[in-house]
């Protein structure tokens, strides 16, 4: 009997379900492609691979034996109960969204440095005001708490632009591809903090990085510092970081909350020192991500049916 | 009798000024700094050297002998009639303002690849709406009108986020530091227009600039194209802009304009297709843009005082 995949992925283009019908046809499985669970339930829990971001389909299908996200982030697949089928496979896209995710950080922190908030709206009003005093990533000092794909391409992109050092904090102390100019360890940010003028943020959301950055860890930034974060909102203390942002000391730019969607009545809304974006940095709509997230995907389908490891496992317990 | 320098430059710091007068001091010149020409209009108009962007001393000054703009564009001072003085030396300060102005042509051009005019709507409505389909510097066909300081160091940081190809334009059909994967020169610029996604211009307004960019030049864009124009508004005929922003064909970020400040009446305001900056690309509160700036002039002064040729020399004929 083949093997039943099924995938509710956004976005493929046509070329993406060829590939996928192609590698299934290769080895031997079945694959059906659905908008959601909806469209087929018997097919989708007869399934033994899901390829899609379904935690539902997660916690109850007997069958599943493989769910592959097309996201990053798995907090929502890695909790005690997550999966009927506790043998089940995890399997990440962590890889695919480096370069959409740091051209956001990019985009981002330049426009908080040069007050591009302030002149859209001198913009707004038709104004031609054009000397308030702004800020450059040359000869600035930038740390980044994360150094997996998306910490590395961001410190490819960031390097060329001449800053005066670039830190990366992470758990094992290595310096993947020398790109960093030092590495500490995730127990000595602190050491960091007081030299650093950009913060960028890319952790996943797990019970180590809960919090990571507290009221005591955020005020040894320097005054003017600049905090973006595209991991997860539970890394940072937001009640705390808005105490800093409502006083002008920090500047942020928010992808991530520890509620989303941002609710309506939070006053980070309007505070102005703050940039936010809806969950939007590892944006699935661009071509180049969910090339990358088919391609990945098929790398370990092949591997699957081979009975060979997978490339993109996630470790339940550590939590990416 | 010493040599009378007068210098009417804003942002300066305290270290700034001490080094222009260690220089000063050195090649036996005074110096007096000023906010305005009012302060001791004897002096100005008894100075053999200006450091400042004064086209009203260079048109009515007898003694000036060289004047050092802060600025890099120079229109405003290679009129026929711009010097009082017909020998008078003009320096101006190109090569200070790369590192701010690619910065700028960074944050606007990831801006509108993003869709992030739309993302600060939805936010500023405190909406949670997050899949508009975005484009990425990544694969993208870049076209760089004008190779100087500006088309150098923005070409380096471009290079970085894996664009799928590079072609300079200029006068000379030379290919600085190998930064371009082609050249092709002005007369050619056509041929390079059909196959360009993103287009940036830093031109400088001369008599052979002027419209580069005309209504035929547009049309060869393909759909789409973003245009980035950060060198003088005169480069482009911005009527033929205006309707293709307004048929909604092409993208553009716009620092610079045929007339500025940029009339309120003008529809391009309005225009969702535009991210308008109001010609800030280069400000001058950048300390690093100030450190550069101060730096030549101290060099070209140097050099003057020994009687050697100054490094940046304007041909004034050539307007650039």
């Amino acid at each position: 009997m083949d093997r039943k995949i099924t995938v509710i992925v956004p976005n493929l283009a046509e070329s993406h379900r060829e590939a996928i019908r192609d590698a299934a046809a290769r080895n031997g499985c079945e694959v059906r492609f659905m908008a959601n669970e909806d469209e087929d339930k018997a097919y989708v829990y007869a399934s033994e691979i899901v390829f899609g971001h379904q935690p539902q389909i997660a916690k109850s299908s007997q069958c599943l034996r493989w769910l592959c996200t097309p996201f990053a982030g798995v907090d929502q697949l890695t909790k005690e109960d997550s999966f009927a089928n506790r043998d089940a496979i995890l399997t990440n896209s962590a890889g695919a969204y480096g370069v959409t995710i740091s051209e956001h950080i990019l985009m981002v922190l330049l426009a908080l440095l040069r007050r591009d908030p302030e002149y859209r709206n001198i913009v707004r009003n038709k104004d031609w005001k054009r000397d308030l005093a702004i800020r450059s990533v040359y000869g600035s000092r930038i740390t980044l708490l994360g150094t997996g794909d998306i910490g590395r391409k961001t410190a490819a992109r960031l390097r060329v632009f001449r800053p005066k050092r670039i830190t990366g904090v992470n758990r094992s102390g290595g310096n993947p591809d020398n790109l960093f100019d030092a590495i500490l360890t995730r127990d000595r940010l602190g050491e960091a903090l007081p030299g650093t003028d950009i913060l960028v943020i890319s952790l996943p959301g797990t019970r180590e990085t809960y919090h990571m950055l507290d009221r005591e860890k955020l005020a040894l930034l320097p005054d003017g510092a600049v905090i973006i974060n595209v991991g997860r909102g539970s890394v940072i203390d937001q009640e705390a970081l808005k105490a800093e942002l409502e006083s002008g000391r920090l500047y942020a730019g928010l992808d991530v909350f520890e509620t989303e969607p941002l609710p309506r009545e939070d006053p980070l809304w309007d505070n102005p020192n703050v940039l936010i974006t809806p969950h939007t940095a590892g944006n699935m709509t661009l071509p180049h991500t969910i090339d990358r997230i088919v391609e990945m995907f098929i790398e370990d389908l092949d591997s699957y049916c081979a009975g060979k490891p997978l490339q993109h496992t996630v470790i339940r317990e550590r939590g990416y």
